[in-house]
C-alpha cells in the first residue's frame, strides 16, 4: 500500500509521470462547501514549474478535471475525484534508466521491488510530479480550513545551506550541472488546544507519516526541533501565560504547538529538510543490471536543478490535508 | 484515538504514572517464536532509571507479567498481553500541577482536551513510563527480527549540543537544577532491498510515525537528513556498485537505506531528537487554572536531569516495532 | 468515509450516477500481472443493463478507460486508477425526489446527513450504478486469484422467494409496476487453509464488510448460515476425513469453508439477500420536505424491476477483492 | 490481526481460555464518564454460565480488575485496560483434541494457521470465554450510550428452528447430548439519523463486522433481512411520514433503521444465527494428526448444550461497540 492517506479525510493518490493522467480521490470531505476554483488553479500554479527567475515557465499550468464528488459547484458528500491529464508521450528517453539506475533516486529500490514490471518513464509513480494529485488535495484543504479560521503558510528557510540568496544559490548548482536541497518551514495558525493524542496518535505523528510522503524529504522536526535538543530545559520549556482576552499562551513556541501529541493552541511550526534533486548532468557511477558490473550513468535532458520553490505549496498541501483530517475526527 | 500502532503487528499500550498497571497488547505476533525471558529481562533493564553513573540505581527492575500470547513458553498466535504493576502509591505530590501547568509538559494541553478527566498523578498516560511496555513489545520484536538476520542498534550522538563527555553534561544541568536533550541514532541492518512504498506508505513514514510516539521527540531524520539539504546533489547521492558477491551496495548512505520510501538493502539510519526533560527544579513561570492568572509553578522532589540514556532502548524498541511489522506485511 | 476498502488491497471508488465520471483506484496490486482487457469487458458486460430475456439491452457496454497503474499492459506496482465516464446528461426527471424521497431509497437518510448539497440526480453516488468501478477492480482481482488457482462464482438462488422460473417472476412483478428482490450464492474455491483470523479479523467479518457495501444487500450468510441455527450440533458439525491425496477435508461444508474465522480449505460458501428495487411504478406514500406534510410520490421512467441478475457478477467482485486483499496479506 | 476493532473507539482483546488472564484494551473512551461499576456486573453476570433454568450456576462471576484508564473512577482519557483472571488450571482434558480436532471447531483451522503451537487449552483463544472481555467494553459503551439516549436491547427469536420452549428445546438436546443453536435480534433504539456512510463505511458493514467476531455466528441481517428478498418492492418499501411532533418517520421498519448504509432515525434492527455449539457429547468422526487417518473423537466432560441464552449480552456489546465507535466519529 503507498498512496493513501488519512482517517477521517481519505485520499487516495494515482498517476505516473507519464501514465494517462495523474489524479486524486478525496473521500470524507464535509459537503455542501464550494471549491473556489480559480484560488485552486493559483495555488497549483505555485508548484508548476519555472517557480523562479532563473527559469523560464515553458509549460501551461495543469489544469484538473473534476469527474465525481460536485453538485453545483459544491461538496455533495461523495468522494472527489479529478484528475491531470499527463501530455507528455512515452519516450525513451528512459531507456538507460532501465538498466543502469540512478543514484539517490528510486529506480533500484523499484526494480528489487517490482521486479522490472516498474514504470521507469519519467519516474513512473515516484516522480515528483505527483505533487500535483497532493496539491489538488491539500488546496481544497486549504481553502475549507481558511473558512473555519485556519492558516497554513510554508516558507523556505534555506537552501544549499544559505539563509538567503536563494536564487543565485540555485543558479550556481544549474551551471555546474548539479542540484542543491533546502528547508521549509511551515506554520499552521488558528488550530485551537485539544487535538490530538498522546503516543502514535499525536500531531507530529500525523503530520511526520504525511509531509515524508512528499519525494526527497528526509527529516521533519517540530518547533526548536534538532535545536531543542542541543538547549537546557529552562530554556527550551515555553512559559505559559494569561493573554488579555482570557486565552493562555506560551511566550515562546520551542514546543511547535504541540505538547503531548496535542494542540495547544499556538502556532504548529514543523520544518521539512528536502534533499538535492538526484537527477544531475554530471556522470554518475551507478551499476549496470543487464552486464551485472559497475557503470557509468549521464542524465540526458535539462533537470530541475532545486525542487525546493516548488515544495512549498506541496509542504502546505501537505499540512493542511493532515490538519482537515486531524479536525474533522473532532477532539475525543 | 492515541496509543495503537501498525498495520500487520498491532500494539496497543496502556496505563498511566500511578494507574494499578500499565502494559501492552501486542496482536500478529508469528506463532511458535520462544521469547528469550532472561534477554527481554536485559533489554528493560536498559530503559531502567539509573543508566548513568551520575545517578544511583534505587528501583527493582521492572518485571513484565505475561497474561496471554503464549502457550508452552512460546507465542501461539493469540494476542500477547504483559502487563507491569505499578508500586507507586497516588500521592499528593500532583496537587499544584492540577493546577498549575508544567511548561514544556503535556499537563495544560491534557486538561483543555479531557476538561480536568485527566489523570495528572506522574504525568498519568504521558509519563515516560509508558515506554516501559513499548520496550516490553519493541523487544520481542527485537528478538524475533534478530532471528531474521535482522539487527536494531541505537546510540547517543549528542546530549546537550556535545558530542562527547555526556555524564558530565548531565551531572551540570543537575547541579543547575536544569535538564539537558540530546540526539540518538538507530541502526538497523540486514533488511533486504524492496519493503516499504512509495508516497505515504514509504519506511521513512512508518518509523517517523512510530518514533514520535517516544514522549520528547520533537525530531526525525533519515540518513544525511537535515544535513542532506546542505549538500549537492553530487555529494549527496550514494554511487551504486557491485559487491564481489553479486549484491548491490551504495558506497555512501546519505540516503539513509531508504529510496522512494522503498529499501535498498543497505543498513536503514535515523535520527531522533530529544528535547530536555521538562520537568526541572528551577521555578518556572506558569498559569493557575484556579485563579485565572500567572503563577509561578515550582516542582517538588528529584527529577531526571536527562533522559536520553534511557530513551536509546526506547528507539531500538520503535525502530524494532515498525521494521517487523513492515516486514510481516511481506514485500508487496 | 465511506468508498475505501481493504487493507492489503485498497480501493478507493468514486462517481455519480450523473458526473462526469465514475471509476475506481486499486492501490497494492501485485506488479507484472498481464489484465485481459477482453477478460474483464465480458465480467463488466455480466452487470450492464438488460441481463434478462424480459429487457433489451439498449445501452452500450461501458468500456473502462485506464489512467494508470499499467505499463506495457502489465500492472507496475503504482496504484491502477480506471473510469467509466456517464453520458446521461444531468435531467430534471430528479426534481421531485429532491422534494419527495423515496421510500426504500437512500434520499432521506442523504439528505439529512448532507443537508441538502447531495447529489440526487439518479441517486448520486448511491446509485446501482456504482457497482460498475467495484466490478473494475473485481475483475481485475478474479484474474489474478485465477491465476493462483482459485475460482470465484456466483448464482442467483432465489427470486421474489421462488427457487426457479426467476425470469417469469420478474415479468410478472414488472407488469404490476413492482420489483423483486432475491438471494444470490457465491462459492471460492481453492483457497487454502490457513488465511484469517479469530474474532474480528475473520473471514467472514472480512468478506461480509465488502458485501454490505453493494447496495440493497441486506443479509449475509455463511455455510449453512440461518439454518444452521436450526439444526443441532451433530447435524450441523462437518466430519472431518482424510482424502486419498492426504489432504483433510469435511464430508459436508455447512461451516462454508470457514471456522474460527481462519479457512479451513474447503470451498468459502456465501449468500446475499437482496431486497427488491425501491424504485418502483406504483405510487407510492412518502413526505414533502418543503411543504413539511406528507405526500405521494410517482416515479417516472421505466425502472429495473429486480437488480439481482445484474448483481451477480458484483457479488463475486466483492468476494474476489475480499479474497484477494487477505491473501496478500499471508497467513500470519 | 485478530482482535481489534473499531476506529475511533478502539478494542483490543486479549486472553485464551487457560492463560493467566484474559481481557481488554478500550482506546478512545471519552474522558470525564463514571463507569457504574454494579451495572456493569450486572451486565457481565448476564453472560455467565447458567444462564437457563437447566442448568445451576456454579461459578462465581467473573470479576474484572480495572489497570488503568480511570482516574477518581472516571474515565480519565488514556486507554482503559481491564482483565479476568482465569482460575482453571492448565489440564490434560484437552490432549486429545490437540491430535483429534473437534468437528464444527477451529482446532483444525487453528492447527493449520499456527502449525501446532496454538493454544488448544479450553479453547485458547477461540473459546466462547473471550466474550467476557467483549462484554466489559461493550457494557461500559452502554452506559456511555444510555447517557446519550441510546439504548440496545437483544433478546432471543429462536432456539432449535423454535420460536418459543426455548428451555425445553435445550433440555432435549442435553439429554441427547446433542446441542442446539438459535437466532438473536438486537434492536438500537435513539440514533439520529445521518450517520453512517454509503458502500462500505455502512451501518451495516460496521455492525456485521464486529458481529461476526463472536464465535458461533454464521449470518447477520438487518430489518427484514433475508425475508426481504421474498418481498415485493410495494410490500418491503417503508412509507414516510411526519410524526406530530415534526419528525420523518416510516410507518413499517423492513430496512432496520438504515438505508444507503446511513441511519434514518428509525431502530437499528439486526439479527444474528447462532450455530449449535460443536462441543458434543455424541461421539464424532475426525482425523487423527499423528495417525493421519480417519479417527473417532469423543468429547469428555459437561458441555453448555445452547450458547444462545448467554450470547445476548454479547450481541449487544457489540452493538454497542460498534454504534459508539460511529458516534465518535461524527457525522462527516
Amino acid at each position: 500500500m503507498s498512496s493513501t492517506y488519512g482517517e477521517n479525510l481519505k485520499i487516495s493518490i494515482f498517476g505516473q509521470s507519464h501514465s494517462e493522467a495523474i489524479g486524486v480521490v478525496i473521500d470524507g470531505l464535509p459537503a455542501g462547501f464550494e471549491v473556489d476554483m480559480d484560488e485552486l488553479g493559483e495555488f497549483l500554479a505555485r508548484r508548476a514549474p519555472g517557480q523562479g527567475k532563473h527559469t523560464t515557465s515553458r509549460k501551461e499550468p495543469d489544469r484538473p478535471e473534476f469527474l465525481s464528488g460536485l453538485a453545483g459547484g459544491k461538496t455533495c458528500g461523495a468522494p472527489l475525484a479529478a484528475l491531470i491529464r499527463n501530455t507528455n508521450t512515452r519516450s525513451s528517453d528512459y531507456d538507460n534508466i532501465r538498466d543502469i539506475p540512478r543514484p539517490g533516486h528510486a529506480d533500484f529500490a523499484a526494480r528489487i521491488k517490482y521486479g522490472g514490471a516498474e514504470d521507469v518513464s519519467g519516474g513512473g509513480h515516484f516522480s515528483g510530479r505527483l505533487t500535483a494529485p497532493l496539491c489538488i488535495a491539500g488546496g481544497i484543504a486549504l481553502q475549507i480550513l481558511k473558512e473555519k479560521g485556519i492558516t497554513v503558510k510554508a516558507e523556505i528557510k534555506e537552501i544549499g545551506g544559505k539563509k538567503d540568496g536563494f536564487l543565485e544559490t540555485v543558479e550556481e548548482a544549474r551551471l555546474d550541472a548539479d542540484s542543491v536541497g533546502g528547508v521549509i518551514e511551515c506554520v499552521i495558525e488558528g488550530v485551537s488546544a485539544g487535538y490530538g493524542n498522546p503516543m502514535f496518535g499525536g500531531v507530529e505523528n500525523k503530520i511526520a507519516s504525511c509531509v515524508f510522503g512528499i519525494p526527497a524529504v528526509k527529516g521533519v522536526e517540530f518547533g526548536a526541533g534538532f535545536e531543542a535538543a542541543r538547549m537546557r530545559g529552562s530554556e527550551n520549556n515555553d512559559e505559559f501565560y494569561y493573554e488579555e482576552d482570557g486565552r493562555v499562551r506560551t511566550r515562546t513556541n520551542n514546543h511547535g504547538g504541540i505538547l503531548g501529541g496535542i494542540t495547544t493552541g499556538m502556532p504548529i511550526v514543523f520544518r521539512a529538510a528536502f534533499k538535492p534533486t538526484p537527477s544531475i548532468g554530471k556522470p554518475q557511477k551507478s551499476i549496470s543490471f543487464s552486464e551485472k558490473k559497475d557503470a557509468v550513468l549521464e542524465i540526458k535532458g535539462r533537470h530541475d536543478p532545486c525542487v525546493v520553490m516548488r515544495a512549498v505549496p506541496c509542504v502546505e498541501a501537505a499540512a493542511a490535508i493532515t490538519v482537515l483530517d486531524i479536525i474533522l475526527g473532532g477532539k475525543n
